[in-house]
Order: C-alpha cells, then structure tokens, then sequence
C-alpha cells in the first residue's frame, strides 16, 4: 500500500492545518515527505490517529555503515530520541535506543521503534518502521501537535555497539516539521483568481540590527470589494537570512487619502497618519510557506468603505549589520472578485510590545501571560462567536514554547494553537478550533539561560513578543486583544525589591522601565516576586479596533482574569506491548527484503 | 513456600526499619500481616527487593459477593488503586481497577495486579496476588517506602460489573501499614536487661485541647551507667486518644538538684530550673510502637557526670475537653549494665517552635524547610560523621509529606528518611543511612485546605511543628539543630504585602507575630511572596548542647544553604508486560483451587 500512496514534499503543503477536516477522512491517513540530506537521506511519514502511531519510512542513499535517526526537545544530539541502523562489520543491526545528556547512545530498555521492513531497492535501502505516539518510556519522545525537531546523523564506519558510536564525529544535521499535520487538500483557488504583489521597491537595508520597513501603497482608484484567498512571501534572492517577519496592514477609512512613504517605521520622517494603518491584510514570518484561506471564506479587501492604502512593514534582522544590502520583499496576494460566504478576519493575542513585561536573565523556563478579557470579547464579538480556522504564534529568540487556550467562567476549555517545541525559526499556521469566545489567554515561556540582563518585551530582536495572530470569520471590529502588566504595580515592585536588598539600586523616577529592570539584583527572591507580581497585579487592556482606537471602557488597572481550573495533560495511552516488540537490537539483512 | 514462612502479626514488629540489614538475606523476603477486619480479612504480605514487587495473600473468612482491596493517597476510597474479587451471581471474577474522584470504579486499561491463586481452605478463601512497586500506569499507585493506606471494602451482593458497584453503601475501611518494611530481626535483649518505668502518677488531664505536662522525677542514688536498649509507652487504658506523644529528656548535671514538679508545662508555678532538662531519652508519638536500639549501640544514662533527674513530658490532645480525666501514662525503659560499643544520641532537626514559620490558609502542598547548616554540623559532629539508624517523623495535624536530606557542597546526596503519606497518626522511626553530615534538610508539606487562617508553627496542636529526631551513634553534644526564617526578614514581608495591598492590614509594631499573619490577606501575590521569603531570607540557626546552650557562633541572619542539585526521584522502573498479563477481568473458581 506504501508504494501506491501519493507522495508529496512537504514544502508544498502549506495552509491552515485541520485536525477535524482531515477526522472525515476516518482512517486515511496522511503522508509527508521531508529531504533530511539531499541525495542521501529521505523521509516519509504517515500518521494513524485512529491507531495513535506513526509510520515512517526512511531512503538511505548510497548506505556507509549506517544512519541514525529520531527526535529532540531543540533538534540537539543530546537527549535525544533515536533508532539506529549500525553493522558490527558482520550483521546489521536496527534498534530502538537513546542519547545520554554527553550524547552517548544506548540500547532502550522498552524497543518501541518497531522495524517492519528493510528493503533493498534501486534508490537505495527503504527502512519502514513504526512507533506509537506516546510509549510511556520515560527515555523516549512525545509526538504531539506542534514542531518536531528530526535528528539524523550518517554513520560512516563499523561500530562494535551502540555504546562505541561517537557522536561528535558523525555528519549530523536537524530538521524542523510538523509530523502531526494531517493532510488537509489545498482548497482550490477559483478560476478568477488574480494576484498582486505588496513589495517595498529596491529597500537600501540599514546596517543596524533591528528595522521595521514601512511602506505604502495603494490600490487601484476604484478597485472594487475582493477576497483575498492565499498569500505568500516573495523574498529577494540572497536575503532568505535578512527577512525575519512581514505584514501588509490596511489603512482606515476615516482618511481620504494617505502619504506615500518608504522608510523606517520609527523615522521622524514617517507621517503621523501612517499609525492609523493597522489592519492586517497579511502576517507572514520566517519559515512560514503559503496562506490558504478555507473555501467559504476569505480576507475582504478593496471597494467602498474600505481605504485603498496599504502599509507593508519589513521586520529586517540585520545581526552582522551587512551594509549597502538591497531588497524587495514582500508579500503576493491571491485575491478573487466572487466573494465567498464569510468575510474572514486577523486578531493579535497576546502581550502589549512594552517592557513592563520582562524576563529575569538565566531563567530556563519562565512565563509570560497575555489576556484577551471576556470585557472586550463580550464587546467584540458577535454573539455566535467567531471560528478560528489558523493561528500563527511568535516569539524572538528566547521562546520556547506558546499556547493559547480559551477559558469560560474561570475553566479553560480548549486548546487553540500549541507548540511544546516552539522555534522562533519555525512558525506555521497550525492548529483549528471552534468558535466561541470568553478568554483566550496566550502564554509563552522563555528561556534565558545565555542572558545577562533582563529581556523586556519590544520590538528588536533582543527584546521579547509572545503573539498569536488568529485567522477567523465571521470578520469583527476587533484588531488586537492584547495585555500588560499595569505599570504602577510594577513600580511597586522595583520598590519592595530596593527594600529587601541590601545594595541599593536605581528606581529613580527618571530611570526608564529597561533601566530599572538591568539594575534589579536577580536572586530568587527577586525572580519569584515578579512572577507573583504577574500572577497578581492588575492588567491593562489594548482593546483595539483596526482603526488603532480602543473600544470603549475602562481598559486600566483591570483584574487578571481568574482561572480557578486548568485543562488536565491528556493522560498519554501507553500502548499495550507484545510478544510482536523485541527485546533489543533486531538483526537486518539489508538487501534482502524483510527483515 | 508460602503455608511455611513465618508470620506474625505487624504490630509485634517495631524498631528500626533497616534496608541495609533486609539486603543482608539476600532474596530472602520479610513477611508481614495485619488483621483488616477482625474476624474477615487478614492481609499477609512478601517483598521481593530484587524482582520490585509485593505478593499479597488475602484471606477473606465468611466470603459473601466479593471484596475490594487496595491503597490511596490518605486512605480515602476516591483515587484508589483496587484489585476487586466479585461476583455477578453466576461467575466469579478477579480484576485490577480503579476508583475516580467520585469513587466510581473502573477496569484498569493495564491488569498489574496478576493473580496467582485462588484457593478456599477451611479459614476461608484465600486470594494469592502480586503487584510491581512501579507499574507505570498513571491510574495505579506507587509503592514506595513510607506510609501505605490500605483500603478495602466487603460486598455483600453480586453485582453485574465492577461500574455497578456503589462504594459509598459497602463496609469500608482503612489501614496505615509500611508495606516495604523489610524484616529486620528483633535485637536481642541482653539476659541482664532490667526495666524502668518512667510515669506522672495519677495526672489530672487539664480540660484544655493542648496540655504540655511536666513532671520531674529521679534515678537512685548512686544509680551507675547504663545502657536503654529498648523502650515503649505505657498507656493509660482508656486514654489512647488523648496521648498524642511522650518524651523523657535528662537534666543537665550543671546543676547538683532540680525541684520536684509535676503540672503544666508553661505553668508559672513550674521552677525555670526545668528548662535545664532537655537531653532526650526517648520520644514517642501517636502510633509508634517498641523502639529498639541496634546491637552495637545503647543510650547512655546514669553514672558519673550525668544528672539524676529526669523530666517527663506528655503531650495531652484533649480537643472535647473531656474534664476530670486521670492519667498514669508514661515510658518504660529497658536498660542494662552491660554498656554497649557505642553511646546512641538523638538530635532534633528541623523547625523550631515558633510562629514565624506558617502556611497560609486554603494551601493543598505549601513547603516548609529547616536547615541543620555544615557551620552547625562541622562545629558539632566528630570528622568520620556519624550513623544514623533510624528516625521519627514529627508534625501535627495538616502535614502531609515529611523528608530530611542531606547535601554537601550545594548537592542532595542521601535521603535520610521520607514519607509521601505522612499521616500524623503514624508516626514510626524508619529509614537508615550511614554517615556523613554537612546540611541536612527536613522539608514538611501542608495540607491547609480547611483552616480560615495561618497556621503558625509552636507546641499547640492547632499550629504545626516540622521535626525529624534523628537516632544516631557516636553520641556528641549536638541536641538540636534546627532553624527559622529571621523575624527582620519577616516583618519587611509584612510591610511590602501591606504596600501591595489597597486595603490596610495591622502591621502595628506591639502585634505579635500570629495576630500579624491572622491580618495577611491571603491572595496569590502575599501566597507566592511568603514562599519567597522562605526560600531566599536568612535563617537564625538553633544550634544547641543539651543544655540548652548554643554551640558558640554566630547564628543570627545566617545564609540559607543553597541547593545547587536536588536528587532525582527515580526512574521508575516500568515492568515488561508480557502474555502473563491478562487483558482484563480474571475469572476465579473460587474454592476449587488454583484459578
């Protein structure tokens, strides 16, 4: 049945990625191809949720001495889950085993990597095995929803045991995906589909870490209500590293007409009025591929009440600070004149860019928590709720992982969109869930093992987002439901802080937030009480219409939405394990069909 | 094998629990038994250290429809792990199940509870069954060292699944055993062992909840040096609940002679010359039994150079406030002039009595820790360390878990001795470790789901103690070594939750310390910042000979130790489930013989 199925790389799959759409399917299960190294290793997958396993099938070109596969927390050698294919010279051997902290590898007292063939072939050996998604080992991997980091490395050499095997001195390599993404069709894109390409012309880069492009443009003078239904990046050939995230924002229609500007967003050239052009048309970001909307809806754009001016912003992450660097980039809308059922829409969750929300330096896990209250969803949305069909999280590099979860009275409900294994490299639409709407509260937890200050929230690369951009419909007012922590609070505890320690430190009133959080001395007593800080002090609400104007209410000094009950982990079904599991290596005659 | 091992009943096996002596036998396996209901179960069971697991053999007399057996957190019948013999009328059926939160009993996914016979003899139906210690499934409780709670219920009628069984209308019951008790043999009393009956005659029980009685009492004259080797409570009849624990502490020799007295510990008629009579003898609790030294050791008293008096103190728990309750109760020693190798001493760890360390209100898991420091130990113990053999858990009545460990150089290294379910009714001298000593940690757990405030620590049964007595040899001078956080340190927590707090609590400078908590208001900010405080303010170190003296040093606003590595719970280790498992429900020829 393998060798019938349809294959596909997996960077032609694109597109919001449903769990219930692919459920009626039943039992079919999904494929997916990945290139680990060109010319040398490939991977297939195929996952049965009915069964809660995976299937994978692994092409070995032009096979040495072996090959080890499997997966990590972060992509590491470390820690890591893994099979390995290895010959003592003699046999060949395949094996379920696991890399020690110091990347040495063992054979795994439970083989739950189950060879079911080996197979010698014109393009090289074809290895089938499979494994449940949880095994209950505690030296193995969870396969869950969210990034997977594949491990691979290239044996070149016999190898007496799995112990001789020395990692450092193997080609290895990783590789991000998402094994968990079932195979939903790319809805189709109508006959009448047009595109138009959003791009900055011929951007000088600045030579500086961090710039926000702004850009703007326009649509054509009476160009009429269209739905976009796909979008994807365009980037400029040789600045794949340069690009690190971009939007098309439309304009609001309170002004008649909008300055034309290229330039930095934070220029004291840019027009005032260009802040009021913050309606998301598009939200694209590193490693993301294209953005299929579903066939009953699509982004409305174009026709009367709607401005024809457009702001696209280029996130430029310059680390080396190349100069005389020239760009393009931009996004390629896919747009259609016949209207589809539901006007779709984009809300920002998350955290305020502020740097009242900062992370304590050599933290290897700590959270910050973004409300959207059920005060501005109630105000917001339509009775019915709204369905949320993609979710793009983000992060700068200290993210780890990212969750959104709705809650209702105090009790969270359902998951929106997880990432146990969240890279900031890595950010795809992903996870679909039904509609309403109470609380959705989106957490991100940071690691700043290498930092030595504190990480404040803002824009440059150095300082810290947690968002989630969520695709929906029906289309509301609402632009952004984000939180912070209310700022006097926060001043309250540099103060208590300046109190418990003897060394005095600056909370002069002149000193800014950034300022006062590098001069807080980090002991535990300062890194637990801003955690109960945030646990406890009230929030303030950005509560915002696409027009940049918050809805009305008080949006200060409001509670922290209480959550008295929190979604248990799903206990993992530890598979039932046979005589059909061996109890160690399994000998391979490779070439020679089954094992 | 079985019908010939020797039993005995559990309550004849006291004294010190010593893995160390059990692994002497080899795979040799202690055998145990407790009577569950008198006349109706009886409960014997056999460890295997080698193989981790526990075979248990359950002798139901006048077997009716069935019987549930099994353990759970405290005791309660909810969150059980159960093994249920029933019937359906027609057959009879074996199966490992569990019970819910809302005592709903279920068939366990896995079947770990594999039953080796069924047998009905002239006593009764004999059900033979094993279990691993660790089984790896998330419904299943962990055998570990420590308290067990038995539970077992009787059915009086078929039922036609195990989900049709109502817990809440069967004759229920609990147990507290320590399942993995090795079998240590009884030291031998020597030929020449004379006994001593330390007692308050014909005491008046104050109609008070917490009475600490004091009474002063003497060894003849001339009485030479010996050895206890044993000793045990003598109990009033009757009073068994109102004896909540005894100790007999020596004076100290400082003084030629010490008033005679017997009343209320904190009476003002009580002579100041009594806090002078705080060297340990033996101390029991509620629910210890027999305590025996080991063979090569013995508690030193009498002779030269140590005083003739002695102070018994009785702790009576009178929460009905019962008035004109008389009591005799008391400790008999068991002593002999034949000394011993080695001196035995006891040294107190943990908390000291004072209010300064409390749990907030409405707390399921709130840590409280005191610290014996390596300045206290290095000051104090002899450089080759010293062997502690056993050791009695201490707190009232909302502890839940109790552990003291020991660290050098910022690592854990060695638990001295845990207990996960820790009931203060059961409190009895267990584990044994060697040597050494630098810091040695005792951390309590609370439970105060249903106080309305703090519960500060002190001597009332309503506040809380956190205390290990650790029984060891060589004897030193080192009687108590224990800790509280600095009251400076305490009073700017109150000050900062009062700054953080809109509304004003009394943090007057005349309130005491219990009035400044009872005025707290118990949010998640004061909750998490009193956990700070704990975990990062320096400590006043209690570092004290027998005579009530400190060692000489400073030991105010001492650094807390800090814990770079704590050790790791173990990797359970999973049992290989093979075809010997059955998938479900075992059915049970019941007196036929084997199933």
């Amino acid at each position: 049945a393998w060798g019938s199925s349809r294959r596909c790389r997996w960077a032609s799959i694109p597109g919001p990625n449903m769990r219930e759409a692919a459920s009626m399917y039943g039992t079919a299960v999904a494929i997916f191809l990945v290139i680990l190294v060109a010319g040398t290793l490939e991977l297939s997958w195929n996952v049965s949720y009915v069964q809660e396993d995976v299937h994978f099938q692994l092409l070995v070109r032009g096979l040495k001495a072996g090959v080890l596969f499997g997966m990590s927390d972060r992509g590491e050698l470390e820690n890591a889950d893994l099979v390995v294919l290895w010959t003592d010279g003699g046999r060949s051997y395949f094996a379920d085993a696991w890399s020690d902290q110091k990347g040495r590898i063992h054979l795994d007292n439970q083989q739950d990597y189950q060879l079911l063939q080996a197979q010698g072939t014109p393009d090289g050996l074809v290895l089938l095995f499979k494994r449940p998604f949880a095994t209950c080992d505690p030296k193995d991997y969870l396969i869950e929803d969210g990034t997977v980091h594949l491990v691979y490395g290239i044996l070149e050499e016999p190898f007496q045991s799995l112990e001789a095997i020395n990692i450092s001195s193997l080609h290895t390599g990783l590789q991000r995906v998402q094994l968990l993404k079932p195979e939903v069709p790319t809805p189709a894109v109508p006959a009448d589909t047009r595109t138009m390409e959003i791009r900055a012309p011929d951007v000088l880069i600045p030579s500086e870490e961090t710039t926000y492009w702004c850009y703007i443009t326009e649509l054509p003078q009476g160009f009429p209500r269209h739905h976009i239904v796909m979008y994807e990046p365009i980037i400029t050939e040789g600045n794949e590293a340069l690009v690190h995230h971009m939007e098309v924002f439309q304009c609001t229609a309170t002004f008649e007409s909008f300055p034309h500007f290229s330039g930095p967003c934070d220029s004291k050239m840019k027009p005032q009025r260009l802040s009021y052009c913050r309606h998301v048309l598009a939200a694209w970001a590193l490693g993301a591929k294209a953005f299929y909307y579903p066939e009953e809806a699509g982004l409305a754009f174009g026709g009367p009440g709607s401005s024809r001016y457009l702001r696209l912003e280029v996130h430029y992450h310059n680390p080396l600070k190349i100069p005389g660097r020239r760009d393009s980039s931009g996004i390629r809308l896919y747009y259609t004149a016949t209207l589809r059922r539901f006007d779709a829409g984009i809300m920002e969750l998350g955290l305020v860019y502020t740097p009242v929300m900062a992370i304590p330096p050599k933290e290897t896990a700590f959270v910050l928590t973004g409300y959207c209250t059920d005060k501005c969803t109630q105000l917001a949305l339509p009775s019915s709720g709204v369905h949320i069909f993609a979710s793009q999280l983000h992060t700068h590099l200290t993210g780890r992982k990212v969750v959104t979860v709705l809650a209702r009275d105090g009790r969270e409900t359902e998951i929106v969109n997880r990432d146990n294994h969240y890279s900031p490299h890595f950010q795809v639409g992903r996870r679909v869930t039904p509609p309403p709407g109470d609380v959705l509260i989106t957490s991100c937890t940071y690691n700043t093992e290498d930092r030595k200050l504190a990480t404040v929230g803002g824009f440059g690369i150095l300082e810290e987002m947690c968002v989630n951009y969520v695709h929906y419909y029906p289309q509301t007012q609402l632009e952004l439901c984000k939180s912070a922590v209310d700022p006097g609070f926060l001043q309250k505890y540099f103060h208590l802080v300046n109190r418990f320690n003897s060394e005095d430190f600056c909370t002069c009133p002149q000193a800014t937030v950034p300022q006062q959080f590098a001069s807080v001395p980090w002991n535990s007593f300062s890194r637990d009480v801003l955690r109960a800080l945030y646990a406890f002090a009230p929030i303030s609400m950005h509560c915002n219409r696409s027009s940049a104007v918050r809805f009305q209410g008080e949006w200060d000094l409001q509670p922290l939405p209480e959550i008295v009950s929190t979604l248990e982990e799903p206990t993992p079904h530890c598979p039932t394990r046979g005589a059909q599991s061996p109890a160690g290596p399994t000998v391979v005659n490779i070439g020679r069909g089954r094992a």
